[in-house]
């Protein structure tokens, strides 16, 4: 059998044991605060039917969806025919099931099943993998965690408030800086398509403004030109990129403009009422910015938007989310509203990196390695080994009997601090040699001295 | 839209606050067990090449790894004739990556690519789900977690006994009682086959014998009838089924009938070390047994073999490893060996609520709730929850304002314990009353009592 190489797929990765002791460290800290908030973990498998998946990303999304080839003779009971036309045609007959492509539509689904037995308003959190069929490029995975909250089951804004609260806690905590939390509400939005007489296009006009912080003002406009908004209509437009500098003055302006429009006013409402509830909250430092050009992409949201943008760092947003209504409605159950934010974990590690800020190397590596020089010793390693591990010591036998420089070396390579040295002295006198890998220095210790000196 | 039933997929699960932590209470101990055994942890992605997957789990293996479609057209330059013929034809072209179905063949796709850069031996833990397409039915699920360790790359049998003792106290800190270890050796069951004349029916034998402790001696030997083993050749191997309490015992008889089966002889010997090295790390009551006809499924063990089965607990092994040789051969790295270990926590989690073993309830829950009466409450409350929260209290506001009767039944069926009331009395005396929800005694707090009395 020819040898084929191993190969990791494009776009994933493994994680050792430093790395995932740094992930755990961002993890712990996100799970810590938001049960702070009072959410509970939920976890959803990673399969789900592919009719649970589809109808809830747009076109462009649904093609990221993973799907998963039927088991066993997937052509049996298939029309012959449909097989030589398009793939769209063949796709639905040969695959049922898909991979989870994010954790909203997941909590739908579970709510929707259980929304006899839940206590509503139900707030949950969910920190588990999502996969997506994108092309990899840097810092674009295929495989990649996400860490979402959400409240489900009433329209208070005082869940907005938290959640961006909480947000800006799990930041701070990480020791993160630099950052804002862009606030907006699709109402905003709509008000503002609405002023230039452009309603009917208002998801044109969401993509395109929502790269302004990416390609700049010019080539928004440039786009929003391109898809039929008339340059006078646009030059309306020109306070949204000229607005001052606090929310308060900011919202005065907007009320200025869209006062009289009133799909805007439930907007403008809401959106006073979310910076009011976090300013009760008493958080001094949060950097939550009004930005009426944020759109996210999403389609399902109807509310509140809102996203974390590092400054000077290249990363796109580390988080974000908004309110939306009647996401369980295809399953059935109309007139539920949530609202929820989701982190991600590669960019938050990522600015963590670059920002220098995991604590000193914490993987977890064994705190004593057991030298094995011939049979006997290596019998009275077994049996203090146990004593050692008893007492919560990490400890490893070398697993051969050979050179004790290559013993060392072993230690050495692998980070291990001690190192235990059962020799021929060593058995003579009943005592024990622990040598210090850092420091070099040797010390002779009965079985409870070494004890006491690892513990 | 017609509304979708919402359907999760069968053989998958979701897992509420309350499973979470239990199976959190397993994966807990069984890291906090192989750190003291000095593995390190490892993760490797979900989604592997089919190239890697393939060739490894025999052909009854293969057809459960579930396979994904490739992403976009995948008809796109298939050859339209062989779509029609066979789907075996058509999987390779459509199909070219997989999901994990163990953790032992990414370790060894992790070990060939980073072979130079690795500390041998290298031992590791990895804790993650695997996937497969199997039936699903009682007890026997598509998406599952596996607990391995391995130490690749030395043949020290002293491996084999550190790996079964850490299996004993991972079961034994778990509070599992009424289960034994098995111990066998391929070289031993080869060493049978060669005695009774058939080394050429090794598989049909591991087979057969396999299924000793499920369907007994009687169904055992009329399935080798059937597969071609005379009765009279069948008799010679009477002695395996009336062995001998002690290991000691069992290895003289099996030395008897073996002692001048040339191929036996290593698994013998084997055998015999590995039972004196666990003898030698001490662990008295390890209810290690002998156990000659373990055979376990995986085609690819070329050692010791050992399994853990529950006494009078109809669910399987609750976990089982061995000894292989050149796993990563086909990767192009050839001549390493390892020996390695895998718990089933399905299994462990049911054997667990059988015998009552979970600590109580213990669930990440909210420990208070500040009620939210008028508005003027609400801003109070949100000024002191963001203190609680700081003290490290988890603490939700009840996000709506309204009737306190409603309020308080959502606190008792989330089962929080202690509620925050603010309403006209304690705003004019500047105090906060805590209701414990268990006792239903009521008590007024300043917010530095209140943050005592909860921490």
């Amino acid at each position: 059998m020819q040898a084929k190489k191993p190969i990791i797929l494009k776009g994933t990765r493994d994680f050792d044991a430093v790395q995932i002791s740094q992930r755990n460290y961002i993890f712990d800290t996100v799970r810590q605060v938001y049960q702070q908030y009072g959410f509970s973990p939920l976890e959803t498998p990673a399969l789900e039917h592919l009719a649970t998946l589809t109808g809830q990303y747009g076109q462009e999304g649904e093609q990221l969806i993973f799907k998963i080839l039927n088991s066993g003779d997937f052509l049996a009971g298939v029309d012959r025919r449909s097989i030589t036309a398009d793939y769209k045609v063949l796709l639905p007959q040969i695959a049922e099931k898909g991979l989870r492509y994010d954790l909203t539509v997941p909590l739908m689904r579970y709510v929707a099943m259980h929304s006899h037995q839940l206590t509503f308003p139900f707030r949950r959190y969910q920190i588990q993998p999502v996969w997506r069929a994108d092309r990899p490029q840097k810092g674009r995975y295929r495989e990649f965690y996400q860490c979402d909250a959400d409240i489900v089951g009433t329209p208070s804004l005082v869940c907005e408030a938290e959640i961006l609260a909480m947000a800006y806690q799990v930041l701070q905590q990480l020791g993160i800086r630099h950052f804002s939390i862009q606030l907006n509400h699709r109402a905003i939005l709509q008000g503002l398509v609405t002023l230039i007489g452009k309603a009917d296009k208002e998801n044109e006009f969401c993509m395109a403004i929502d790269k302004l912080d990416k390609v700049g003002r010019e080539r928004v406009l440039e786009e929003l030109e391109s898809k039929g908004f008339p340059p006078a209509a646009l030059e309306q437009l020109n306070f949204i990129f000229e607005l001052p500098e606090t929310n308060q003055d900011k919202l005065e302006m907007l009320n200025g403009y869209l006062g009289q429009v009133e799909v805007a006013l439930k907007g403008l409402q809401e959106t006073q009422q979310i910076l009011q509830y976090i300013a009760a909250l008493g958080l001094e430092d949060m950097p939550i910015t009004l930005e009426p050009t944020l759109a996210r992409g999403l389609t399902y949201y109807t509310g509140a938007v809102f996203e974390v943008k590092m400054h000077n760092f290249n990363v796109g947003s580390v988080g974000g989310g908004g309110r939306y209504d009647n996401l369980t409605d295809r399953f059935g159950v109309p007139g539920l509203t949530g609202v929820g934010f989701s982190l991600g974990v590669d960019r938050i590690y990522a600015v963590m990196e670059e920002q220098n800020l995991f604590p000193a190397y914490s993987a977890v590596t064994t705190q004593v390695m057991l030298t094995n020089m011939d049979s006997e010793a290596e019998q009275l390693a077994l049996r203090i080994i146990t004593q050692l591990r008893m007492q919560g010591i990490k400890a490893e036998l070398y697993p051969e009997q050979g050179k004790l420089k290559k013993q060392l070396n072993y230690a050495n390579k692998k980070n291990i601090p001690f190192v235990v040295i059962i020799g021929t002295e060593e058995k003579a006198a009943g005592k024990f040699t622990l040598k210090d890998m850092h420091t070099g220095t040797q010390q002779l210790y009965t079985l409870a001295e070494l004890i006491a000196k690892l513990k």
